[in-house]
């Protein structure tokens, strides 16, 4: 008889998220073990208590998920966790701090049920944040010809230096937005935006995105009013709205991509108990997310 | 298949409290999540953990209990809790901190199995205390007529003024014991007595309720020794003990009304799982209570 | 039908050990509550709601785990477990902390499988930490001449006075190892030696424990190299090594040893459950190792 299924979530924050808990049982985790407050630091003998209590084909009944609202210190407890493995000796981890991997991949995988990815002019509006950067990622490894934008146009850049350095062969360039013309030479002949900024800051106003003669897409992952793609509703989802132009236009909104995302989660939580020696990161959980279109 | 039942218990103090939890678990929750150290600013995103994690029918299978020793806090909680709510998308909620929900209702009920409480005289002894006020509150809801006694008339009189404003009609009076007088008539002609004072504090003396010739039915919810109400044993539940005067009073100490409170809080917990609506705080709990007798 | 086997796992620690938790689960728990931060001071509560929630039979399903790194300071939070305590009304608990029993146990059971412990010559170095100074007590408690040897005379001499004040008419003597001279002397003779030292601590070089004439069993806790005992390897398990003086001694390293660690561990915690009134300290786990030999 095999184990029972045990996830320990490491939480960077004060309070675990219940968010990601909810998702684990429903995916059908059995054992929840919950971790507040963890850092890089303080991570190693728990990571050390999963790796040395179950042994051979048991071990993949153990999994570690990381969350949290802050994403750089997941990716620093994401280290120091699989630093700890050796050889064999190791258990599946997922990254999905606020989100972010299981979002981009959701916006990603809804932009490729309308439109090639490959060669496509890609926007990612906000670019910079734990999301941006993802779904820019994600973006390049799929061949798209991506635009990074930011109000600064060094946080863009540095975005760009990034991913170009992980993803062989991306292209990829700094866009800023801070002004009117940077905007529109941002948005000049893209077919597809994804709008990853703060929450209610409009990135792009409803006029701008209606001038467009070329915009086949349009995500929007932003649910606090207002939106961050002017006039595309937080419950769009492949909704076709027509432009200035007469260039219709498939909208997503947050609740629209949610449903995906809320999947993916799910399929990559069961996954982790699949194997012991799994790490999924953007692009492996963008790979679960494929799998399930 | 439905879906496990998630209760999020929430905890005001430093560690989760193990009675809320066992109780749960005997109520038949299959999924707990504990968080302690939870205040009305850092609960908004547990919250939203529940609400947007399960759709339709699936949502009355997550629900949120509050407890913790510090009643206010608990209560600024609750608020906090349902200001998150808006629609349909909303849990069921259970306010019991320190079990003065719970406690006060099955002191009520006891009461209830053996005189008739619309009009009755009932002096409630700590009434300024949480559970005395949820005595109160309840006892003038059934049409009591409730005298809230306190060692301080200005709290006795704010407890009364807030019940006053809580139940319309609601006959109570202010009752200050700190002197023999106050105490005198505060007692004279009481026909119900129910002690909700600090642990380990005599508030009546056996000689004073044993004088009563009115006094039909004495709760004490003190189970540290001395007693409340005193020569009422932890134990009592339904003792008849007869007073200096030949009056035959039914009695109740604190284990004598343990048994009711348990059936109640687990009976509460169990309800929370049958709609997404519901929030229980003292009058939804003395319903419980009522449907089991 | 019997209610869930609930454990609540007290730990010292800031973060509640993961190992310790995976142990329960897969001895058969089947609720875990989990506590960090726990002390003698703020334990109180807690008890209580293991102690109140449950009546008769039921009681023996919640039982009470204390573990951490400070061995100490959960020694001081078993105390005031057990105070908490009342005629019938108590819940089993076992005491671990940084598995110090469980690999006291372990030892001192791997060497009872070739040699009897009554009488034989058994050097424990390190013995004044915690896994120390209950090798030498469950050695002394076997009726073995046991020489608990540190650094320091003094702190080796505290251990003696302290575990022959605990097992009547035990055979203890302090050594000295800081020297050569101090080192040889606790070596002579001796038939058995079990290192418990800081991991990463050489305490017995391969020379001085191969140039033995009566060295039978030789056992080294420390998983970290350098072995504690120079040429045992962590993996080793019963291995015959022979000496420059022809004699062979059986090895085990800390591996070799974690296999029967391990079931005590789980066999400790399925024994909680089958009572209410045990308390789970190191003579009552070797008793469950004895059990399983």
């Amino acid at each position: 008889m095999s184990k029972p299924r045990i996830l320990i979530q490491l939480d960077t924050d004060a309070q675990v998220s219940v968010f990601d808990s909810v998702v684990a049982v429903d995916a059908g985790v059995e054992r929840l073990f919950r971790h507040q407050h963890v850092t890089s630091e303080n991570v190693r003998d728990l990571v050390h208590g999963a790796m040395f209590t179950r042994g051979g084909d048991d071990l993949s009944q153990t999994a570690i998920f990381i969350g949290g609202s802050d994403v750089q210190a997941a990716e620093d407890v994401l280290r120091a966790v699989t630093d700890c493995f050796f050889g064999p000796v190791r258990v599946s981890v997922m990254l999905d701090p606020s989100g972010a991997n299981t979002t981009a991949a959701a916006a990603v995988l809804a932009a490729a049920r309308h439109i090639s990815l490959a060669g496509v002019e890609a926007l990612v509006l906000g670019a910079t944040g734990p999301v941006g950067r993802r779904v820019v990622r994600l973006l390049a490894r799929q061949g798209a010809a991506v635009r990074a934008a930011s109000r600064s146009r060094d946080r863009a850049a540095e975005v760009c230096q990034s991913v170009a350095t992980a993803v062989e062969g991306a292209t990829i360039a700094p866009h800023e937005t801070s002004t009117e013309a940077g905007l529109a030479a941002a948005i000049e002949g893209a077919q597809l935006v994804i709008a990853a900024g703060a929450a209610g800051v409009e990135l792009l106003s409803a006029e701008q995105r209606e001038a467009s003669a070329t915009l086949a897409v349009a995500i929007d992952l932003n649910a606090v009013p207002p939106a961050g793609l002017g006039g595309v509703e937080p419950t769009d989802k492949a909704v076709e709205r027509t432009g200035a132009a007469g260039q219709k236009t498939v909208c997503y909104g947050a609740l629209g991509v949610g449903g995906t995302k809320m999947k993916i989660h799910k399929a990559a939580i069961r996954q982790l108990f699949t194997r012991n020696d799994q790490v999924l990161d953007a692009e492996e959980i963008f790979a679960v997310g494929q799998s399930l279109e």
